[in-house]
């Protein structure tokens, strides 16, 4: 009988990365030219190494440095004492606003946030100790592959200022329809999502439906984050009814979406009224929302949001994955998660595509791992999250954080630079 | 980068074991002279040994009978696999009345009951081999001790035509009193609970009033196992108000609980309402209980009920821990459980005391691991589960079995055997 292992966590060390991001439109304003991330390592004493992958503005940036000064020595084993170390590490001080996510979501704590890339590199580190992909440490791979959806977007041809991007304008049907057959055809894409809430709800109607007669067998959602009042969004519903699988978010607020869901039999999605445990409870009571998107990095790691996957499975809830700009780290551990999820009832959402128009490698992890196979990936069986880190690249990705000027993400102030009038679409129509 | 561990389950014994059992009294009639239990062990093609512990019904064990000829050759970290399993093995055969708790307790699906034991026995084998206690498996031990409560029955003097035990009859106030005294005297425990449903609810409240007078600082429990009506059950709410922490499973059913939660402010509990995930959606729907037992023989391994608590906890339900007749593995299970559970709000139940009176090593496990200390079992640390089997006592036991004839729990037909006008107490009074 052996003892306890005594591997250690022995150093900790959080780069911020940047890397080049289209002008994807939303209710709250535009992507800057940048997206930032946050790349989480942890050393052991028996020379292992553990990656997580998290947002990076400065507030969150500064909560992450904080726990990660009180973090060598601990346990990786003991995410239940990491979790302890989060709250006490943060004090006070866990208002959400500072974990801002473009002014769309709003967490009341920021302990799920900052705990949550520790988390992951924890069970990284646990994984490959053992010997095991970390979807064993959540139960054991349910499926082979991890099916994603194709992620569309309104945008400009280019940032002003800047070189247009090789995906092009869209700001109609049309548009729309031939960036999703670049998605189709690219990436296999057996599903697709349109983020909404930039046009007047007609446009974007007249934008699904286009879709619909040029992907006749494609599952098609709809996501104008709250842009539309709940009167809409129950006009919206009737007109795409059996043309959409899920509408998510049409409305703000459980309130509101629970006003919605009463009126129409098209399923309601959120990631924006139902994003912490806390909000669970006041959205079933009100019957609110038929599918929630899971996000690892938001919910407080992977563990936790299996926790959420099964609560939605006893609430007859359905569940998919929301995703935000992100690099392999981050991916690797959202198809590990859904690799062992039973319940995940919908492809996965992904920005990934969209980071790769540029035409250079903008990751930090070896390539080869996270390929899409008809808009699907493999689960990697090798040890822990199945990425390995390339230096050089996150060294590349530093830097272009250091000379990019960008600390945090402001869809809306970046937006108001070109557009001073502009203000968010929230419940504008 | 070492490739997946390669350990493979490569033997299942299944032996059921006897152990001798007071004569304790319940809502369905009276505990026979001996409990069953079966002992599941998974050896590996590497020399490792997992443990499990569940019912021994006979229906019970052609179902695990059934799943561990199927077992062999599966990967003990796939938990996932292991449940697709036993829901292939079960087949259409899924009710639950073969997996019979007495005659109190019914799920409409014996996959959790029959999934279970081989699931901690799997939890047990990852947790050898990662060189690891089972609770780190689950995120970390919170507490290294977990308190339990004194578990207090109206009893005989002994079972009809055998010889009396030593704890002697308990069928009055002060003969409960005198129970209890002997299990804070002998155990420490720091909470009492009495199982009522046996003599009218007057009788019983006296039983409690006179535990309040006898031990003022101790919390105290009551569960009569549904045996009164709601408007009963609000009259002995009222009587007991301040005197009790919570009254468990006064009324029978998911609506006659929300009725008396609805007329008091005396927190319930249940083990009868809830006891799949299936019954919380109605349950918290109605808010019916304020407190959930949790068991993971019922609720499908530990995983499970880890789930179940995370459930509690984002509910706002407390969270105690419901036991049957049981022996060390169990215990083990159950305190590694309870080490990883945070929100752990209530002592934990245990029928252990009751096996120990004829001062026979009544166990599988070889002694000195589960020893209580005021009230509670320090969380074992070394690997697995904790506790190793005694294949001495392990024969001893079958051979127990083999002898005793008892085949199932029947507590209402021994019940009859002795008193042939007996009928069930459930909303008698």
């Amino acid at each position: 009988m052996s003892g306890p292992s005594t591997s250690r966590i022995s150093k900790v060390v959080i780069t911020p990365v940047a890397f080049a991001d289209p002008p994807l439109l939303n209710v709250v304003g535009v992507h800057q030219p940048w997206a930032l991330r946050a790349i989480v390592e942890l050393h052991t004493d028996t020379g292992l190494l553990g990656l997580g992958e998290t947002y990076a503005d400065e507030t969150h940036l500064a909560r992450l440095d904080a726990v990660a000064q009180a973090l060598p020595g601990s346990d990786p084993y003991d995410t239940n004492a990491l979790r302890r170390l989060v709250i006490d590490v943060l004090g006070k001080e866990t208002g959400g606003a500072g974990a801002s996510f473009g002014g769309m979501l709003d967490v009341s704590s920021a302990v799920d946030t900052v705990y949550s890339p520790f988390e992951v590199a924890c069970l990284d580190l646990v994984a490959r100790e053992a010997g095991r992909p970390v979807s064993d440490l959540l139960g054991g791979a349910v499926r082979d592959r991890v099916p994603f959806s194709g992620y569309l977007f309104y945008k400009w041809a280019g940032h002003p200022g800047l070189p247009a991007d090789d995906w092009g304008e869209a700001l109609t049907p049309e548009q729309i329809v031939t960036q999703a057959r670049r998605m189709v055809d690219g990436w296999g894409f057996g599903s697709l999502k349109l983020k909404g809430g930039v046009l007047p709800p007609e446009d974007e109607c007249a934008a699904i439906e286009a879709l619909r007669d040029a992907f006749p067998d494609l599952p098609l959602r709809l996501d104008p984050n709250g842009a539309w009042t709940p009167e809409t969004s129950v006009r919206v519903a009737e007109r795409l009814a059996g043309v959409v699988e899920y509408l998510e978010d049409p409305t703000p607020g459980i309130e509101g979406m629970a006003q919605v869901a009463a009126r129409t039999d098209v399923p309601l999605a959120t990631n924006m009224c139902v994003i912490a445990f806390e909000h669970l409870r006041p959205a079933i009571a009100a019957d609110a929302v038929q599918i929630v998107l899971s996000d690892h990095h938001l919910w407080g790691g992977l563990r936790r949001s299996a926790l959420l996957g099964g609560i939605t499975d006893t609430f007859g809830m359905g569940l998919s994955m929301h995703s935000n700009s992100h690099l392999g780290v981050s991916l690797a551990a959202m198809v590990q998660l859904a690799a062992a999820t039973p319940n995940l009832t919908y492809a996965c959402d992904t920005h990934y595509p969209w980071k790769t128009y540029s035409g250079r490698a903008q990751d930090v992890v070896r390539p080869g791992v996270l390929d899409f196979d008809d808009g699907a990936i493999k689960v990697p069986t090798s040890p822990g999250l199945g990425v390995e880190l390339d230096r050089d690249l996150l060294g590349e990705l530093h830097e272009q954080y250091l000379s990019c000027g960008v600390r945090r993400r402001e869809d809306t102030v970046y937006m108001r630079s070109i557009e001073p009038g502009f203000t968010p679409n929230t419940s504008r129509w």
